[in-house]
């Protein structure tokens, strides 16, 4: 395990532009624990200037395609980005691959883009925990755009993406995907609508789709735009860029960036006082005078709730 | 919510044969909290007399059919049951149905058998931690066997299984079960093998495949027996039971039953008290004290790990 020391060393070190630096911080904050507080202590007061931008949509859908694009057309700008490529792999299927992540190591040579995918280890809500660590990591080392690309459009996933300053919804055209959409709970945290693939029969009907479910949301204050594009061509991006710019601004000038942000930072805060007290619970639950109570609740003389308050003890047990 | 009052008088009709204060006290063990505790601290001191037999394999494998005769045998002996089935459903897929459980329905009439379908609402932590409760119930209440079928194969099912009392792993005939029993790990949590659908090809070479296996694991004081079943015609299952039996006698003879249970046990009181500080530290993330430490983490002069310092406090901070 490093020392406070190393963490300091791989922050300089991962300042100076040691990619292999960035990649260890990363990992440090993926596996919550001492790691992941000393990085994130070090690292947070520098933290904050990042615009973190969630894609999710159905499989298939090219969103990483049109990640690659927004990444080039960010690049073109001489704009540093960070991609965070989830991929949330069910413990019951053997989950999926991260197919299209091949074309993306093509900008891998370029030293102004970070590329990492972040795979589930069989627990979600330890990904929806590990994401908002790693992008900071990006954040504070000086990565103005963060691009946190989802698989599909699971529950963790939508969660995740939704828990972007920007989350851009990716459909495509064909009957149905906008009613799609609204049954996967997307239309509540889109903020970016792009209909990729829009060189296929029934982009208008999509479009239309989505544009009547915005009307029925009626008046608010940001109504998401509906951006058409054909990635593979690199056809709509600079369009798509803009609304993601749009946005941002719209988000600084109306304060709302503040109540995300804040929405946000108490959910991890939430997250690291569950996980650190259901750690060191579970701590406590070793050793002779636990197997006692063990032997007490087998023996019937005791039950498992009294034996779970004996560990706990008033500390532990009282309400705040 | 149920006060104690309301639990006593639960207990007593069911005690009474009343089916539906059964299943509501099954209802509230399966949510954890103050009511499963009530429940539990109950009937805890009446409990430990049941056999818990758990049934595992790939779907379709013919477990609920298997269920189903092996209840008809228990019941030809005159001996009340219990099913607990286990639906672990992924939140990504939309999940499978207990499809056969219409048939299972036809037991509905038998005052002397109990069917309870437990389905997961996106926790699987949760089911886990639930069936040892419900099974307790049906101890309790007087079901001196309690069966517990799971749908497929995942990790937590095959973790619910094996913390029955009795492993049971339903294979079928064709090239390769054996060996994908194998990889899923159920070599190492079987008690029982039974390969049903025993009138098919290849049942010869699976039965091999598991004995070859077996032996390969050497010498041990229980080797599990692999029995041939055609559950479908009620080929084959007094053998199965049987051998169930068999177990449950070698389970006694040798002290192993309460060794088992003593692990049990332990995984249960370890599940109530991390469940237990985790909500209530929970509990600790709202109001406006908690506002404050997220604004100062906004604001960047704490930072999340500082913030969950202080809403620990040192009575949750402070190790064991």
């Amino acid at each position: 395990m490093s020392g406070p020391a190393d963490v300091e060393e791989l922050i300089s070190r991962a300042d100076r532009g040691d990619r292999r630096a960035l990649a260890r911080l990363i990992t440090m904050v993926e596996v919550a624990g001492d790691s992941a507080r000393r990085v994130t202590t070090a690292l947070h007061p520098r933290s904050g200037g990042a615009a973190i931008v969630g894609l999710t949509g159905a499989p298939g859908a090219g969103k990483s395609t049109l990640t690659d694009q927004l990444v080039g057309a960010l690049r073109a700008n001489d704009e540093r980005v960070g991609v965070l490529a989830i991929d949330p792999t069910s413990p019951f299927t053997g989950g999926a691959i991260l197919g299209d992540r091949v074309r993306m190591q093509d900008r891998a040579t370029d030293d102004s883009v970070f590329i990492r995918s972040m795979a589930s280890r069989g627990h979600l809500g330890g990904l929806a925990l590990a994401t908002p660590h790693a992008a900071r990591v990006l954040d504070a080392i000086g990565y103005p755009w963060v691009l946190v690309e989802t698989v599909g459009v699971g529950q963790a996933e939508v969660e995740i993406a939704g828990h972007a300053d920007t989350t851009v919804v990716v459909l495509n055209p064909g009957w149905g995907d906008g009613i799609q959409a609204a049954k996967a709970g997307l239309m509540e945290i889109a903020d970016v609508f792009i209909v990729n693939k829009a060189d296929r029969p029934g982009v208008r009907e999509t479009v239309r789709d989505v544009e009547g479910m915005l009307d029925l949301a009626g008046e608010r204050p940001w109504r998401p735009p509906v951006v058409e594009t054909i990635a593979s061509d690199g056809v709509g991006i600079d369009a798509a860029l803009a609304a993601i710019r749009d946005h941002r601004r719209h988000l600084v000038a109306t304060g709302l960036l503040d109540v995300r942000r804040r929405r946000r930072t108490a959910d991890e805060i939430r997250s690291i006082v569950v996980d650190t007290v259901g750690r060191r619970a579970g701590q406590r639950c070793s050793g002779p005078a636990f197997d006692e109570l063990v032997a007490a609740v087998a023996g019937r003389t005791s039950d498992p709730y009294r034996a779970a308050d004996h560990l706990l003890g008033d500390d532990l047990a009282s309400a705040p």
